[in-house]
């Protein structure tokens, strides 16, 4: 990864987190940090068009929340199927061109893979993915990244243990990748076989040099971790519905775990949390996962803040 | 009731009418009168999260006009079950902590009693109970306390005649309780055995010493009443229909009973309605429930501007 | 048409096309091509709502967008037909009423015919038609005229050919009426008997002294037509499967249709469009179709600072 002069032009649209390299990463972070609980007029007179095909209530209202503290203004939809119903027909692309008249950045969520490429092909406005489908959702990689940052002041030489389901939650994977732009990270993938990290993302972190462990049990790298980030097992990504209950029971966060964990370290979780973090472990000074969810507020603002302005 | 000092700090939490002593009444309606039809910038900045776990499109869009009108923003949803879906499992606590995150306010509407105070237990912003299922609605007890105000000049010693379902309506319910604090304030209760008051509302009415009747027809204390506070039976209550059309059909205000109604006195009703008002009831001057929707979002106003400043 | 005083006067509801002659839409031109791309403070203080008793996601989308680049504010709701549902029962009238206290304008979008005059007879602030059902919907043919102008220079002496569905499509009929109030104009129709147009609007030109023809090719006018306007054929007009793929398919816009086209001459559709006009027709610049669409959120901006002023 370079810092040449091209990473530091203006966003466009924010696809996939792999468009950011450490130049990137460091301004928006920087930028974040000055935008954490602003409220400013930065994009006044500007408007956010929240654009999803399914909805996901969590990720719209934290962009909204962005955009309001920014100064701006939001126009939306959770049911922009209607748009493409099998009685209209529109195309995303005609959508989205269309959107384009009525705002001046577009936050698109959509069930299929590519449809944030798509959508950025023909848009007249920058379009930020707020997940699509089985592909990336980009906003959620780098608020995950700038905790990691805020919590424990680096990101260099950090060791992640990742919980629960590696194979089929995105978050992870996506956040493994982006750690390995910084020197002397290393990764433990901590599940049972069955929703082990695949061989796909092992290989990608042997390119880059990132060491790894896979292990099916915390105890085994709890001692050295500063990060454990634990990830809800879904269901409906089951057909046995034994493999689920062995999935989803396998790894939980508890006092006991929290009592094994260095005291500099750190829980995280995308939310929501269901049984795999207990909620005895809020308290808990280092359970960072509600802080990292505020923390996707100001990211959303310094991306929005990048692509606006 | 005493107006202790702490009776006049800010409010934080609203969950329920009895909170309310009067003193804060009296601030929260002087408040309220001078807000009533303002546009101003006093929340400007602010973020108001309308979190409805079932749709109530009136308290909403009532709710939202008020955060506006202060120069505020709203985000929010009406398909707020979606955050503790069947799929994801999310505990109401978790959303809450989360939209703490997003929002300066919440204003919550939940279908299970006790929502509101488990929401404000947990909430790092107020918490307005928008309706907690059986439970409360504590801004519209409100509004219909500020409106007798407005519309006879006083509340002290005024006759108000329940109408309609007051067995499981809460809203009579709740006003019948906030009018108990005033002095010399008389309750007459309007309704078939099937509908009539609880003997728990009678109770609290006896405790604080408010003389009250229990009749069956508005002609027994229309000659003295000054409030006729209709409302409407609702179907789902009811098991047996011909209950229902009985409860229903037994107290309708038209042309005869405004003749027979005293010149000063109102009909108030807090909306909906359908035909247990009469469309011909609209022009006459003491017709005041369109007055009470707008006295909505004065009150409102006044209980956002108290939370948030 | 006359330029009487009346004209000129403020608009105060805006609920058919007809209801604007020659002087109200010049003045509205004039001012929708000078607030177009502006952002302002016009409407600062004011809120607009959106009362959406069926989802029209795009109609809605575009009003939100004039309302917010004039500084003002929105709220609403695209299932307003809560507040009449079977339990509830409150008229649209009622719901009107309520709503004329929590916002300064109302846009109406209803599935019966006459609903927005209904409306505009009892509310306290003004009412746009975003649609009635099989009746009109004003603001889609203000911003079709106001298009033709933009695109043309001009509409006195234009000759507009008419494709798609004629018979039950409005915004082809809306259009042809407003047309009649320029000199010189003429219109062809241009539809299988199927969805040709109807014998009302035929009488109404001819009333008007606008020549017209009706055939069933478009090579039979295209030569010196001005504007083709194109609509889809809506699957849920018709009974019978082999009646609409006969009208769905026999206008079609493509490569070899736009090489016949004049070059001065442009192509219009109210989207969205499905396949009546292929892609391969997008890059041309006389395809005006998507600015047309970014023309809806100057009209509707002009429309707006109209009755808000």
């Amino acid at each position: 990864m370079t810092t040449a002069p091209a990473a530091r032009t203006a966003l466009t649209h924010v696809i996939s987190s792999e468009q950011f390299d450490r130049a990137r990463l460091d301004d928006l972070f920087v930028r974040a940090a000055e935008l954490d609980g602003a409220r400013n007029q930065r994009c006044a007179g500007q408007i956010m068009a929240t654009l999803f095909y399914e909805p996901s209530t969590r990720t719209r209202l934290s962009f909204e929340s962005a955009m309001l503290r920014l100064g701006g203004t939001v126009l939306g939809t959770e049911a922009a199927h209607a748009f493409s119903s099998a009685i209209k027909g529109e195309t995303l692309e005609d959508t989205i061109r269309m959107v384009s008249t009525y705002a001046d950045v577009i936050v698109l969520r959509h069930d299929q893979l590519g449809a944030a490429s798509r959508a950025a092909a023909v848009a007249a406005v920058p379009v930020i993915n707020a997940g699509d489908g089985p592909g990336e959702h980009p906003t959620q990689a780098l608020l995950d990244l700038f905790t990691i940052q805020r919590e424990l002041g680096r990101i260099d030489g950090v060791h992640v243990a990742f919980c629960g389901d590696l194979r089929y939650g995105r978050t992870a994977r996506s956040l493994a990748l982006l750690l390995a732009l910084y020197p002397g990270v290393c990764c433990s993938f901590v599940a049972p076989d069955v929703v082990q990290v695949g061989a796909d993302i092992l290989s990608r972190l042997d390119d880059r040099g990132v060491p790894h462990r896979e292990v099916s049990s915390l105890a085994d790298v709890i001692d050295d971790a500063d990060v454990v980030y634990q990830t809800r097992v879904q269901k409906e990504r089951f057909g046995d519905p034994a493999e689920f209950d062995l999935a989803r029971t396998a790894i939980r966060i508890d006092a006991d775990v929290m009592r094994a964990l260095p005291q500099r370290a750190i829980v995280m979780h995308p939310l929501p949390r269901v049984d795999e973090i207990a909620p005895e472990v809020d308290a808990d000074p280092r359970a960072a996962y509600f802080r990292q969810a505020a923390n996707g507020v100001a990211i959303r603002m310094a991306v929005l803040d990048s692509v606006l302005s």
